[in-house]
């Protein structure tokens, strides 16, 4: 079977490329979080024994990659591409997490969308013949978001109630050509949308349009409804986030009856104070490597759709009056075809 | 014919996609170098009537990219990809010059090699026949650049005889699975390989190794030597980076006769005062998009290897002490197979 266009955005492939090995490792307090028992690997150190947490999050990058491939039952060196990228500038994370990997490497930006734009264009790197073993690997980590993005820790700053949690966490995918294990049937690459939102406290208000747009550009496309799915998760919209999304379909007549938010699952709120949920490029790394595939693989779900969120600004572009835009790429795993 | 690998990372396409349309708009000090009439657009103004050097980014990319679509001759809303990245924090360069553009979008970071990386992964979108059309577009801007990168323009720090001049332009390749004009016929993606340089202000000997072992590697891959092309050409090692290159080729035995610098190229050294040459990812995109593709279609050369490089490095990483890695993309453009 060959690979497909569908519609206006969505890539349908000929042979799913398989998840054949997955892996999420994370912080404490991901570690006590509800999913806590689905990570692969939990640090109590911040500093994952580094000097910086810039350096710890190279280092929780490496070694979810390493604990991917291990999981895959292949050596790291026989893949033959490797898609990451993170938060910090000029994705430092990825850069020197995978700098002794020895493959050829692609850096991607795509704020917290990042681990879907990487399984994404790995699936197609495998689909279109160019692949038989590709990675996506992305993560982030609350202490360096948060000095970067907003204020040093020592400051204390008080936190608003829209505001989210930045996980401390790194996910990392091996897709194969052919292999055991849930596959990727579509992929629905998203297009940026700019609602308008400035405030940067309120991520979620700033993605849910692109969360929207994508994920009903995908139904228009494979003429799909949110039934086909067992579940729809998005990456980070966050309590609020998630209220929009569900408003802006109930607006179309769709009701998103099984629809959830990586953002949500991964802390309780109320007893861990995340306010609005948790957000990162790790957050739905870690939930779709962690709890998500392993869950398929238990026969759970047969069909996801996951959708992780980015909001693509920066210190300068807020600080300028930038509005600030989002992107979602949408990505079909199925256990069934 | 279909696609192959060819050797450990080189992708050679069954049916090459097509350049058929490429733009490069610089600013005045580029405008007033040796390639300065190969631009399609030169600004005088540094700020590009926008408020700030960010926005100006984003002008510079939109420009060249509407101009690319026109001489491409198709409608841009008909472009399946775009392909886009840049040197800022969190690639706003590129956020905010493709917002408006309602194409599925993929942000890249490669550093200066992002021209390179937006090739390669436009070229499979199409030669895996998941796209017709695809942009591949970057920029960079010496005054956005040194400010976030270096110091306030304003302080008029010195610069050392080893730092190079970031280009002030951007450059958009639109691709296509059919049409008239040179063709990607191999990509061969590279490794993050880092030789241990920590000096900022050296970035040609950071990335040198990089480009050295990406064109080693295409070379293996490919059987073809030095000979086979009219041109290779890098990025932006400037004077420094490319003697390095050279020598470790002859060290090897490989007389590298064809060999030029995109960031030697753009400059007068000595009357402009630019130091080892230009860099930044709007040096070889706009060269390329410019010059180099104005030329193939003109006759002038047949073959060439296009190798941008990259210094994958933030100021936090080199604050942190870390070392420069460096990584280079190779693309092979050809008119006649």
């Amino acid at each position: 079977m060959t690979n497909r266009r569908l519609g206006d955005a969505t890539l349908a492939f000929g042979t799913p490329p398989v998840l054949i090995g997955h892996a999420a490792v994370a912080g404490k307090r991901e570690g006590e979080g509800p999913l806590g028992s689905s990570f692969d690997h939990i640090s109590a150190d911040s500093y994952w024994g580094e000097a910086t947490w810039e350096k710890a999050e190279s280092t929780m990058q490496r070694t979810a990659f390493a604990l991917a491939a291990d999981k895959a039952g292949i050596a790291p060196r026989t893949i033959d591409f490797l898609f990451a990228g993170d938060l910090l500038n000029q994705c430092i994370g990825s850069t020197f997490g995978s700098r002794d990997s020895d493959i050829p490497f692609f850096g991607l930006f795509g704020a917290c969308s990042t681990m879907g734009e990487a399984l994404c264009l790995a699936a197609m790197s495998i689909a279109g013949g160019f692949a038989q073993h590709a990675a996506a690997v992305t993560s982030s980590h609350f202490c360096s978001a948060e000095r970067q993005f907003r204020f040093p820790l020592e400051y204390g700053g008080q936190r608003t109630p829209t505001s989210q949690w930045t996980v401390s966490g790194a996910g990392a995918s091996i897709l194969a050509a052919t292999g055991d294990g849930p596959a990727i049937t579509h992929v629905t690459p998203g297009k940026i949308v700019d609602a308008g939102i400035t405030d940067a406290n309120n991520m979620g208000a700033a993605m849910a349009p692109a969360a929207y747009d994508t994920i009903r550009q995908h139904f228009a496309d494979t003429g799909r409804t949110p039934d086909d799915y067992d579940l729809i998760v998005t990456g980070d919209l966050g309590s609020l986030g998630h209220a929009v999304v569900v408003d802006f379909f109930k607006k179309d007549g769709v009701t998103m009856r099984t629809y959830q938010d990586c953002g949500l699952m991964i802390f309780d709120r109320q007893k861990q104070q995340v306010d609005a949920g948790g957000s990162g490029c790790g957050c739905a790394a870690t939930v779709l490597n962690g709890y998500l595939l392993n869950a398929m693989r238990a026969g759970k779900w047969n069909r996801i759709l996951f959708c992780p969120t980015g909001a693509l600004m920066s210190v300068t572009s807020s600080q300028q009056g930038e509005s600030i835009p989002g992107i979602c790429h949408a990505v079909a795993i199925s256990t069934i075809g």
